[in-house]
């Protein structure tokens, strides 16, 4: 197979992390005789400082001319802390997010047998889970107008949503409940939100064209609770934007740390894969953010590709490491490696 | 001291846990010689299927015109999951929330020794736990403006906050702090949303007028993770009204069950006092709900009118209740005692 993929990698740890995924990739192709093509472009604060824009027209126009796009991190503090800043890193990857049509966040969520010790959650609660998030990627608080008045002292975000971009979610997360175990878990606030309530009706509606998937709904406080209570009972969580940003970093403890967090985001034409660790600014060229969210997306990348065997390699490498124990800090285990060496143990298992 | 006490006991398990509350504030009476004058109101479900309101008006005039509030829960699947009810249990809450000025949601969360082994969460993460979440009560997504087409198809949530709103709970807040570990952890989305870039001005600008204390920003998606890798980092947790309702749910899994969560909410002139948990309507009237969260909200209630050793007689009976295994389901102890047995063992022990 010939892919051309756009490398973002962004901000802070983005490079480091991005560069091992890289790394794995080539070795993937080198081994199942794939020939996979990189093209590095900029986002977020490397972006606006070399362009002044947070998403360059460059950037943009090679990620529609891809096959897929490996995305890192953005994100900086010199941005992030100035209230009155005009651009900012984040908005580049909401207008890539957009302009892609990337409407569908999946963000699988595990509990690693041989990490469970890392997790501050007890072994019993965890067993077992393995659940997916679907959080929606084009709508709601993110894209609504948002307005301040002259003075600086009120301020508004508008949620908003319509029944397409719920439906266009709801059927991936119903059909990807189809072949796991038919459960899907709405969650919203619909005791207090008017687009909840519309989440509700359009998502109830969907349900009847799956007679085999459950639907249950679960307002967001309560599931905020539900996924460390038991995060064994969710199969398919689907959800809004804001929503599935907290939800599924609140999920990430499960699987032991944020560093392994991979995810796809998916849209009818593009998709774009990337960990959902932050940049990470305090780690940026220490050599000790963990590369395995960034490798772990390069399986989700081969898996959305048809490639399953080499996505299993990846994973098998990735749990090889963990077996061995080269692993970064995040992981709190009796060793210790850096960005690189965990990326080269990976790249030499594969 | 004399106290008139407008009793909200609400739906679902809100009147059989609010009847323990009662039993309790009138054994502390008896014993320490005060008068506890309670009036029983309708609010949410059961208001309006006697009145046709949420909140009717004699109810609110009773709370205008008493010295405090105790509130039990409310909702009713009826209403909650069908999309087209036009009054619903849940704003009869926000109105009184609203009317009476009660801007300042307050919810201890505590590790208790006694019930670590309950917690999802492992005993050396919990360990020392102790933090207050300020959540604001009276703006944000909740207030704002709620538009639905007319087609149904279409739906919005405005959020909007103004500096005053964000003032007055950050001065709450940042004297709380004062008395405690002088830490603030304010928690935003401020990458993304305007109304959090507010908050982040304004509570910037008054943490300065507090100098022994520190200041923290948090993005909401980072705090629920925090909330479950490292709970003892925060002292008090300062967030809007949504966030606030998220994270607190989602904290309550540190003390071992969200059956002993107590909040207070105050204004200027006002206060009430509620369990944080809902209606569990699945357990209504079976004799198995936890009242601990409602007496909990008791001892509040007197911690707020200066009664201090009768606030600390309420929760040593609680903790002795706890010690003695004399508790609930919900606790994952080996005993199992009903909702009226806890009660009636806390109000013999006081
Ligand atoms: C960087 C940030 C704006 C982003 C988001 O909130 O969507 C991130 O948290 C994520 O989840 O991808
Ligand atoms: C009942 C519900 C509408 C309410 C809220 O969201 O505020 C509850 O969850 C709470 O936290 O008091």
């Amino acid at each position: 197979m010939n892919l051309k993929i756009a490398v973002l990698s962004g901000d802070g740890i983005g490079p480091e992390v991005t560069l091992q995924a890289k790394k794995a990739l080539y070795a993937i192709g080198v081994v199942y005789n794939h020939e996979f093509v990189f093209e590095d472009a900029y986002i977020g604060a490397i972006a606006i400082e070399k362009t002044g824009k947070p998403l360059p027209e460059q950037t943009l126009n090679l990620c529609r001319n891809t096959d897929s796009i490996l995305f890192g991190a953005i994100g900086d503090p010199k941005y992030d802390n100035d209230p009155t800043a005009k651009v900012r890193p984040a908005q580049g990857l909401f207008k890539l997010r957009k302009e892609l049509g990337l409407f569908a966040n999946i963000r699988p969520i595990k509990a690693y047998p041989k990490l469970m010790n890392s997790s501050p959650i007890k072994k019993e609660v965890l067993e077992g889970t393995d659940f997916l998030v679907y959080r929606e990627l084009n709508g709601g608080m993110y894209y609504g107008e948002k307005t301040v008045n002259e003075a600086g002292t009120y301020a508004t975000d508008l949620c908003e949503y319509n029944e397409e971009e719920i439906t266009k979610i709801a059927h991936l997360a119903f059909k990807a409940a189809q072949s796991r175990r038919k459960k899907v878990t709405l969650v919203d606030k619909a005791n207090v939100l008017e687009t909840s309530r519309l989440w509700r009706k359009v998502v109830t509606k969907i349900a009847k064209e799956y007679p085999e998937v459950t639907l249950n709904c679960l307002y967001v406080d309560n599931a905020a609770m539900q996924i460390i209570l038991n995060p064994r009972q969710f199969d398919i969580l689907l959800t809004d934007n804001l929503f599935g940003d907290i939800l599924s970093d609140e999920a990430s403890v499960i699987s032991g740390s944020i560093g392994l967090m991979a995810s796809a985001s998916l849209g009818d034409k593009h998709s774009l894969f990337e960990p959902i660790h932050g940049c990470y600014t305090k780690a940026k060229g220490k050599n000790i953010a963990n590369p395995i969210a960034s490798i772990l997306s390069v399986a989700l990348m081969l898996e959305h590709f048809g490639l399953s065997a080499e996505s299993k390699k990846v994973i098998a490498a990735v749990e090889k490491a963990i077996i061995c124990k080269v692993v970064t800090v995040d992981l709190n285990v009796d060793s210790l490696f850096g960005t690189n060496e965990v990326g080269d143990f990976i790249v030499n298992y594969i």
